[in-house]
């Protein structure tokens, strides 16, 4: 891309509240915010499905965008004890959770399922999510997460300044849906850290594929969680870092060929 | 690098609290923790010097490590008051700040600064700082800022697997031996958000350079604060966004020559 032809990337400080009370704010591209709320609460676990949220509301301040949720009563009275115990504010990376050990959460073990697809699927996903890539195409500077179907393509693409925002709307727009991503290949443009693996766990993906590297904590937590985690997918390249049994022609172990 | 050659790069979830009240939970990579510690509560405006802090004491737990500030008497009251206030807690990049408002802090203006360099000077920062990432170079999977000035070269560089994190370790180095970013240029492997030009501005930093996108909330900051905000500095090439006057040979506006 010339430079001539370059926008810049807009972002946008987004409040997310629930029943009234602030979780977190963050910048985020300001697009799909519906998908980023519902995926916010189901990755930092504050509902277990969409309907325990009973309404989102937009409302637009002068200073950036509330995301504002309104929790069924048993799931509200869950956040609010959760709320009290808390020591102090806490922040970064890990919303709303205030101790070291919440930063490795137990993860339930992924639901058996039989997918498994060919690395030039993995690379097909790869290429066909960089095609519709807008706001990365327009700007340069933001990130994607895509939903990838053996026989269907891409389903569901979701962009936005933060990786980690990328994939809560990518889980949000599923949900909303009615769907999680069991079924095919989640596909992101970015590194893979634990929190990565930890939300696409709880949204039930068996295969998650990225263009760059890994953390050692991603792979250790894909590892514990039954979760195929792929990673350097590279033009006609990827890296298969754990459970290779989902990718054909895969023998075991980490394998880069 | 070939996959073989490849190690994963580390993180842990580091706890940074203050008079024993935890502020913030971050993955890091576990390198210069003193630096971050510090830098944090410098880029937090916690305190607004080194000498604000009475103790940095590193704690290891099971589940992570905790950097343990201790904080002169009157800082400690004006946290303490600063906590009593918050509505909820609250998270992710803006870390206990709990308004809307608080994503766009105000930022003081950089003080006058004769500082002034050619774009050859900023395309050979960026290969000083490549030539030794050594993280980076083992695990492809960190982000690093580096302080590079005219005549002496590179001075400083910290990486880490977050490139906020690798800001603040780089300003809390500095401020350990005594010295803000002023005078040289600040080099950063990544993108450029709004969040990484404010603590380069409250870090008194004159330039910030990087290898990626800038967002349009860092480059309308950069332009409010007085900062020289240089993107996509890749090969010998790069673009000045604000204030080029810090750039010999830039006229003005945008450009990518």
């Amino acid at each position: 891309m010339r430079p001539a032809d370059r926008v810049l990337a807009r972002e946008c400080a987004v409040a997310l509240s629930f029943d009234g009370a602030t979780q977190a704010v963050m910048m985020a591209s300001p697009v799909a915010l519906e998908d980023f709320a519902l995926g916010f609460a189901l990755s930092e676990e504050i509902v277990a499905s969409p309907d325990q949220i009973t309404a989102i509301e937009r409302v637009e301040h002068n200073t950036g965008i509330e995301m504002r949720m309104w929790l069924a009563a048993p799931v509200g009275a869950r956040l609010a004890a959760r709320r009290r115990a808390m020591v102090g504010p806490v922040g970064c990376g890990l919303c709303g959770l205030d101790s070291l050990a919440a930063a490795e959460r137990p993860l339930p073990p992924l639901p058996a399922c039989g997918l498994r697809v060919t690395r030039a699927e993995i690379v097909r996903a790869m290429s066909d999510m960089r095609a519709v890539q807008t706001l990365h195409s327009q700007t340069g500077g933001t990130h994607a997460a895509g939903f990838w179907t053996p026989g269907k393509g891409l389903g569901t693409l979701r962009e936005d300044i933060g990786r980690h925002i990328a994939l809560d709307k990518l889980i949000g727009a599923r949900a909303r849906a009615g769907a999680d991503l069991s079924g095919g290949i989640v596909v992101m443009s970015s590194r893979l850290s634990i929190e990565l693996v930890q939300k696409a766990v709880l949204a039930r993906a068996p295969i998650l594929a990225a263009v760059s590297a890994p953390t050692a904590r991603a792979v250790a937590t894909a590892d514990a969680a039954g979760l195929t985690l792929v990673a350097w997918a590279r033009g006609e390249r990827c890296e298969v870092y754990t459970h290779p049994h989902r990718i054909a022609g895969t023998t075991g172990g980490r394998d880069a060929v």
